[in-house]
């Protein structure tokens, strides 16, 4: 029986530990902070053991996964890290990794392995009360160190398992998680100031492309304020071909710019999720 | 028992014909020009008469439904005027409404009624292999023209039908459509363009953003181009709200700014479309 000490289980730490129970063969403890999340993770029986105390959750953990909001983690780890046998591994979701990894890497060095992970699932509800059992599979996890057993533990939950440095993850995600977001926001906010009214007769389009705006602001504003540098970058880059794209638009003689702007989009995607074709 | 005559039946005209055939009470006429699509047509057993016939089908119908691309239909509604019937009511699924009313609605004036509809149904996968009789459900769709039987046509595929003016719908459909449409398709873009190794990383929230990105790119540079007006307000708009955005992330102090765009976003969409509490 493996034991893993879960810290601070929302959407993602729930769903491992719904998925984990499913499976069997884990003694699973869940820490949280406030008495009200606490007996709320005590109704939903998905654990072996639910406590605030830092000590009893984490003293005999095999794996220990960090589930708070990346600006919690570093003061969250301390403690952990004081009470850690040595045998345990250590990883965390954050959706950010440079800045994560340069606080946690020195707090378990000499005491334990540490392994940044994220995994790349999610949907527009938070909380708990969203997890699934189901949500990991067939999806990405990124870890920012080669390791055997935090790749076999997502790869148990049913993700693809993909190693990069911390820093290459933090433009990766800055291009395909963080710049959506804001793109979704901002999509949203201008089409409420042009014609609220356009609300009234919107489509599944509009529905999908400002899904992730719906996700919490909270997290999100931390996300954002993290990944700064890699987040401009990419939102520079968004900038730039949306200019390019309206002056092709404002020419009248455009179809073959156009045409070609809007293959290429369909070809790179296509080549990520196959469309059946006509 | 009604007579319904689909012109260039594919995703839209082939999830009518679908929905009508189980419906009952209705004879379903499909038009084609090539002698494939007419063979691929009959094959699929959902219509009384399949031909490339435009007096055959047209001269004895209570509803004309125009689903060829908008380039395409002024001169199909030329023929078709000739030959039908004055009780007839003439409508098309275009995605643009000011240009197609422009054309078509003095090539039936003092033959028949005229009314533009547009339906806001759809998915990635174009053409008739990806129509299916609940396409419609739920979804709005838009008519260009106070009309009962118009109307009651859409309601019966399941649509709720809003009325607007044909400007009014060119402004809305901008801003939810077709400016969502280039964004998701720049959005690809600017990813491939900075870092493609991204893409081995993608999950929901990437795929769910550039869906749209799949559609046909010649029917999208005709929607863009006939709509080329309103699309470059609806950019313009977002452009600076990118570029808003981008001033407040650029800053250091900028928690409450961030937070405040993003809960913003987050209220709007959620007014549509709501998303559990937490």
């Amino acid at each position: 029986m493996r034991k893993i000490a879960i810290f601070g289980p929302g959407l993602l730490g729930g769903s491992i530990a719904l998925k984990l129970r499913a499976l069997g063969g884990w003694h699973i403890g869940l820490w949280a902070r406030r008495a009200a999340a606490l007996a709320d993770l005590r109704a939903r029986g998905l654990a072996d053991l639910v406590s605030s105390d830092i000590e009893e959750i984490a003293c005999d953990a095999d794996l220990v996964v960090l589930c708070v909001p990346i600006e919690a983690m570093g003061a969250l780890a301390r403690e952990i890290a004081r009470f850690i046998p040595s045998r345990c591994v250590v990883t965390d979701v954050g959706s950010v990794k440079g800045c994560v990894d340069a606080e946690l890497a020195p707090i378990f060095a000499g005491k334990c392995r540490y392994v940044g992970s994220h995994p790349m699932a999610g949907k527009a509800e938070a909380g708990i009360a969203a997890a699934e059992a189901g949500l990991f599979a067939g999806t990405n996890c990124i870890i920012t160190t080669p390791d055997a057993d935090v790749q076999a533990f997502w790869e148990t939950l049913g993700c693809r398992v993909v190693t990069m440095s911390a820093r290459e993850h933090d433009e990766c995600v800055a291009l395909i998680s963080h710049l959506p977001h804001l793109v979704a926001g901002n999509l949203v906010r201008a089409v409420a100031e042009k014609n609220a009214r356009a609300f009234a007769v919107v489509g599944p389009g509009f529905r999908d492309t400002t899904r992730v705006a719906s996700g919490p602001p909270e997290l999100w504003t931390g996300i954002l304020q993290a990944n700064r540098a890699a987040v401009l970058d990419a939102l520079d880059a968004m900038l730039a071909k949306l200019t390019d794209f309206r002056q092709t638009l404002a020419q009248t003689d455009n179809e073959e710019q156009l045409h070609q702007a809007l293959a290429e989009a369909k070809q790179m995607r296509d080549s990520i999720w196959p469309v059946p074709p006509r």
